[in-house]
């Protein structure tokens, strides 16, 4: 169903800077998290920075796994993705409450998330800042794409649940990557 | 002309993953790269992580000066957007060629630059991964805003000249910041 992505396109789904979801597993349990805080660090292997908030439930489970999923979603989920962002995995299970589908990874115990047009299995590889800055470092094992999900178009977040979603594509002539 | 910004707001600008410009003074001369590799790490004071490629005529600049102004335009400076991306200080000056204004910020000699809707001045705050990453910690110390380009449109890179513009906005009832 899901199909495989080079690793080497894992960049042209994080530089436009959507928001994305986190997932984790950890003592039996999944949670996911919302984080917009992301940036590409190489293009490939493909290398992500991300802040994850050392008050977020989803923060252990990153340090002591050392793995995750970052899973992206398109509009259709805005309202999924708020909620998500506005509740603890401490209390609840997200997955279950806001109809998310988790399906097993290949590289990673964290899930995928089946609602979401791509998934990216990531392990940790570098923790240096994290204690001053909740910043980790993950490499993307793993990607995959749904191809029902063709030109899906994502949200961008603005502050206090303000999102803008992508509009108009343009293409340049560049000899940029 | 152009109107202070409350450093409380500067996340707004950049967590929706925009496009930017970043200006250096070095050496007596200006330059100016085109960056998409950024987040924010913390509300306020504003701190940003960027990578800025040592292969950038612009990474010398900011590794010794220490300073730095993102700049972020609006759609209608795409093409110039990708000029600058295209070129190097090296061997140009690219804000003469491509059009753009220097103006003088106020706690940086990195220059603003007038024709886009926000300026960021910044000083570099952590450098322990820049060798290994190419990844730099700024602080913003003083964010300027263009009040006569009002619901400016960002560009966002998906890759090979290729950018999607903000589209629609929405509003979600929510409690994160």
């Amino acid at each position: 169903m899901l199909k495989a992505l080079a690793l080497s396109n894992v960049y042209r789904l994080l530089e436009p800077g959507p928001v994305v979801l986190l997932t984790t597993a950890h003592g039996g349990t999944f949670n996911v998290m919302t984080m917009s805080w992301h940036m590409m660090v190489e293009f490939e292997p493909p290398q992500v920075a991300c802040v994850v908030s050392s008050a977020n439930h989803s923060f252990a489970a990153l340090r002591t796994a050392g793995e995750c999923v970052i899973a992206i979603p398109s509009r259709a989920l805005a309202s999924a993705v708020v909620k998500i962002g506005n509740s603890s995995g401490r209390d609840i299970d997200k997955f279950a409450l806001f109809g998310l589908t988790a399906l097993p990874a290949v590289r990673v115990a964290a899930p995928l998330v089946k609602e979401c047009f791509a998934n990216l299995e990531c392990k940790v590889t570098e923790t240096s800042l994290v204690r001053k800055y909740n910043l980790f470092i993950l490499e993307v094992l793993k990607a995959w794409i749904d191809p029902r999900q063709k030109s899906a178009k994502t949200i961008h977040h603005c502050g206090y649940g303000r999102f803008v979603v992508d509009g108009e594509t343009i293409k340049l002539k560049s000899r940029m990557r």
